[in-house]
């Protein structure tokens, strides 16, 4: 069983970005990063995101309004930014405070500059094939944890567990995708699926995204599969200071030794992320620069 | 085993949008119907088009450029149209004379008029689970018939042969949506699959839109299925006049006894796409007036 390391694999892809960014002549990537309000997890995850920026050559523009932002204030801060040509991506954190309409902020980003990859065109590129797009980084990060583990999809039966609109469906139509890497044949399963087990136990690679503790087990898994977990749950426990520790969607213990390679919880998925956004911002830059 | 007459449901559907039509105060819905050249099959699917049209009581504005137009000249035309208020759809039909960049006149359409359902921005709807843009008649006509033949497809497999842009992965994301009469566990197959008959055996719902003259036969058909034949192929036969018959995908003479519903071909998806055009015109028209 080989451990697929999201920490090296990203670590990676940064140091080739910064090779990349450093090679460039004129102006610098710029990431404008908005957190409004102070949720804590928010806080963390924009300084985690300009951290690394900063380590790339990345120039980050952090932009905090107060937690008692409008949602005109927003859209006109958004605007802005559309409308900056020295600003190449734009990341809008999420959760947005409760008083504002956060999928009509998310729809007012320039698809352009939508490094986040949620933008509808950005999600119809992806359908269509059309590499001038912005991936979104989840699944964007698992198709890199694949190919850089050396696991081509093509004739593979890939099993998708969820339908989410930002990591299940946008996954599954990079497998399918016709091009080297994918080729896949794909399967999405999620809460109404009947028999999920028998399915799943069809899958050359199997990628759990569907929010639930220790979900997969193994009865659920093919000897020699690949496997991709992208959740991360709390669950209670007590021996731990905090009172609870991170799971994935899988029951590491009992499928790890089945797989021919997975990826853990922590260091699988959760670090390709950030390294992702990074990617699509050198992207923008290299497309705005066009 | 029931037949799925898409001669009847089509003719359904037209006779309800003529009601809703009729019931219009103020200006009727408009399609603007543009076909370049006089390739024959064109100005006879332009001619249906422009008679159901009527039928509902739809104005079409028929614009008949010469074969020899430019890229620019067929854009200026798109732009007029995109522009012109009294238009709610526009169709060009393809396929286009070689000279011109057919996916660059369909990505000029405005997305809020594309009653084909090709734009990016309405692919990326379909994805997102936005009612608000237009599904591509096809995949749009696939649905109806499931529905109207009583096939509810949650808690089923659906297994869907093809992945093209128009059929295969529209139809995919739309049997994966979280809606009532959707909500199906969706597999999709493709020329790269290995072991195909396996993966359909388990279709309690097949859609076979691989453009292969009956590649689906009766060793990978689950009893009970039910099947939708997208396909229309010719097939060599000195007996017909025209040295070919029309056969869809599915091999109908030994599939059709174990399936409990079936599409014939023709008389079954093909009827469909004329009538969701029509129904995705009076869709813009209705958002227009809002």
């Amino acid at each position: 069983m080989q451990l697929i390391d999201g920490n090296q694999i990203a670590a990676d892809i940064v140091a080739e970005l910064k090779s990349q960014v450093s090679a460039l002549s004129g102006r610098k990537p710029c990431i404008a990063l908005v957190r409004v309000g102070e949720d804590p997890a928010s806080v963390s995850y924009v300084k985690k995101k300009e951290k690394t920026a900063a380590e790339i050559g990345i120039e980050s523009r952090i932009i905090l309004p107060p937690a008692t932002t409008t949602q005109a204030e927003l859209e006109k801060l958004i605007d802005d930014l559309n409308a900056d040509p020295t600003v190449d991506g734009i990341l809008v954190q999420s959760p947005l405070p409760k008083h504002l309409d956060e999928p009509a902020a998310f729809r007012r980003l320039a698809a352009h500059k939508d490094v986040d990859g949620f933008h509808t065109l950005n999600i119809g590129k992806v359908a269509q094939e059309d590499d001038t797009g912005f991936v979104a980084c989840t699944p964007a990060g698992i198709m890199e944890l694949l190919a850089r583990s050396g696991t081509d999809l093509k004739g593979k039966h890939v099993v998708v567990l969820g339908r989410s609109l930002i990591v299940g469906k946008p996954v599954a139509l990079l497998a399918l995708q016709k091009k080297a890497g994918a080729n896949g044949t794909v399967t999405i399963c999620h809460s109404g699926t009947k028999d999920v087990a028998a399915i799943t136990r069809q899958a050359d690679v199997l990628i759990a995204a569907i929010g639930r503790a220790e979900f997969v087990t193994a009865d659920m898994v093919k000897p020699g599969a690949v496997i991709i977990d992208v959740g991360i749950n709390r669950v209670a426990d007590p021996s731990k200071k905090t009172g609870y520790r991170l799971t994935g969607d899988v029951h590491f213990p009992t499928v790890s030794p089945l797989a021919s390679k997975i990826t853990p919880v922590p260091g699988g998925v959760g670090p390709m992320t950030v390294a992702m956004l990074m990617k699509n911002t050198v992207k923008a830059h290299r497309q705005s620069a066009a």
